[in-house]
């Protein structure tokens, strides 16, 4: 029996939704999709220890091949035992494949058919990313989900460039595919690109489509575009995806985005707008983003969210948190954090109870009007 | 019966040592002593919930009437329902009187027989403190324990200097005890001045005293003069304290001077250090101080202390940690900040075995040996 496996559970009875419940099945455990994955950028999910993470229920995380490369590098992370011991998380690890950070982060990144050069944000070093020393970086991490090296295209280039970006983000894959050998342990997700043309798209879905062995990306979307173009383009995959594969919307975390990507049939999502914007001290709320620095907090003593069981919600009031942000304690940020994380598992718990129940449609509408995000 | 009571349970045997082990009883619980105290400026211990102060077998803490004072305020905390509901720590809480602070941070004050002129060190706004006002203040904050307002002189000023200040402080604690009406909650302890002048801490003692319930401080201490001078005063007061107080040294925390004032008799701690040096990536540990960020522990894939049981001993690697530190992230400053509290909750279980069996003197020489402290 393979250690990967994707098993459809449920899937919404309602038209025009393509929402459904599965399983992901990885070396380090199942996972119920759908599914938002807290983002540990170095090894870590800012300000929360893995304990934390297990009792917020996160199920996955996400950690970032560019930033782990530079420090402490892969190498020693392969020597602690790979990540998931360097950084004391037992239970399943999804690594990016570094192409977008090297593409937005680094300087001065040249890019031939072979590779990128690019040049460290942190110290102006020089180095060389291809396909197969992205798969040997995160054969070094051990993450049990890896990607394909991928060229995003910026919103708003021309399709001649996306083409050009789209076509060889299918070689780079192939090269990807040929390099990984680790299929054991490691299960390499191909990305689907094609920019924010409908064709390209579709024509990207169906060459990656056959390298997917369990699941795939949707990559190149939440980078700066309208909403409304983001949705378009999964309104254009949702009906063509493979059922039987776990597809996975890269960079994608704003409660609202979450639902409407459920039920444009996305399964798995990462972002790291819920801890970031925690460290600014704004939270997610079930009636909507609460900026708790605000001045009129200094005397409430009431709950965070009432409807949240999270440690921050069950045992400390606004006026203290806004205490902390206005102090600059870093309690603040750990216990902001915390919630953000718990209030996004416990939106996708809402979601899959409403996928269950048929109505992930209606729920949508009262949740959308309930906390005013969109 | 009242709220609070101190009972001597066990006394050192050994020739020369002070040592005893008692119990504090207040009204958010009983305090096994000798105690040390980590420090919660502002309402909370810097990068540390409360939950993780209990599995830390922290059983008091301290906050600072300066910092609560300025913000976010008594009255607020007032209305909070207290210092213990405010911050979510429903066991003993000690506030200090603000006077340490007032001298020591705020600018150009101004000193009178009424009281303190000062400047906030943080917008430059004017404010005064007097013996009633210090009471006031920390009534409102409803801690368990609160310090008289009184002059701490600095190292090094001269004897007429040293006995006015002192001089001050008594009748400054003479209108404390005279406002403070909230005993039944709250216990005031007197302190002890003097400066660094045996006959004047002699006198100080005797005058103070009869204000102590049960139990007094010992002020004016560890304020940058050598360690030695430290352990003449303490010295000098040992032998003359009353058996039946407890006696708090005020910030004092390092591991070699937490032993050598179990010693001479002290019976409570409290320090900023093992919290302030973690946030900065060194720790306490059983052989030594480890400076985490060094580049020495890049792959040293060891735990931090095998004779710690904290979480960030049981669960993490130097490697680890020093990656935490070297990229800046805030959950160094958590593990970190968790052993070091631990390790000094550790050593003061340590010095109560010690004193059980009547082996202090010996674990000093032992610990100092094996730790390289002093």
């Amino acid at each position: 029996m393979s250690n990967f496996e994707f098993k459809v559970k449920q899937k919404s009875k309602e038209e025009g939704c393509f929402a459904r419940i599965a399983e992901l099945k990885t070396p380090h455990g199942v996972i119920e999709t759908p599914v938002f994955m807290p983002v540990g950028t170095r090894a870590t999910v800012k300000a929360v220890e893995p304990r934390e993470l297990e009792e917020l229920h996160a199920q996955i995380i996400l950690s970032n091949t560019y930033h782990c490369y530079l420090r402490p590098g892969d190498k020693l992370i392969a020597k602690a035992g790979g990540l998931h011991k360097f950084m004391n998380w037992n239970h399943p690890i999804l690594t990016d494949s570094g192409g977008f950070q090297v593409f937005s982060l680094s300087k001065l990144n040249k890019i031939t058919e072979d590779g990128v050069k690019f040049k460290s944000h942190l110290d102006g070093s020089e180095h060389y990313f291809t396909p197969e020393k992205s798969m040997e970086i995160q054969n070094n991490l051990g993450s049990d989900i890896i990607m394909a090296f991928d060229e995003c295209s910026d919103y708003g280039v021309t399709k001649k460039y996306a083409i050009s970006a789209m076509e060889r983000t299918h070689r780079w894959l192939d090269r990807c595919h040929k390099y990984h050998k680790n299929t054991d342990k490691q299960c390499l997700f191909p990305i689907v690109q094609g920019n924010f043309f409908a064709d390209l798209r579709l024509q990207s879905l169906k060459t990656i489509v056959p390298y997917a062995t369990v699941g795939f990306s949707i990559g190149g979307l939440s980078v700066g575009e309208p909403k409304e173009k983001m949705y378009e383009m999964l309104d254009v995959l949702a009906p063509e995806y493979p059922e039987d594969k776990a597809r996975y919307l890269m960079g994608v975390g704003s409660p609202d985005c979450l639902i409407e990507g459920v039920i444009r049939g996305i399964d798995m999502f990462d972002c790291v707008l819920p801890t970031r914007i925690a460290r600014n001290g704004t939270a997610f709320t079930s009636t909507g983003k609460v900026v708790v620095k605000n001045g009129k907090y200094s005397e409430d003593f009431t709950t965070l969210d009432p409807e949240c069981d999270c440690y921050a919600c069950k045992n400390f009031t606004k006026a203290y948190l806004r205490h902390l942000f206005n102090v600059d304690e870093i309690l603040g940020a750990q216990l902001l954090s915390i919630h953000n994380l718990r209030y996004l598992t416990h939106l996708m718990e809402q979601i899959k109870d409403a996928i269950r129940e048929n109505r992930l449609l209606q729920f949508r509408e009262e949740y959308l009007k309930k906390t005013g995000y969109k």
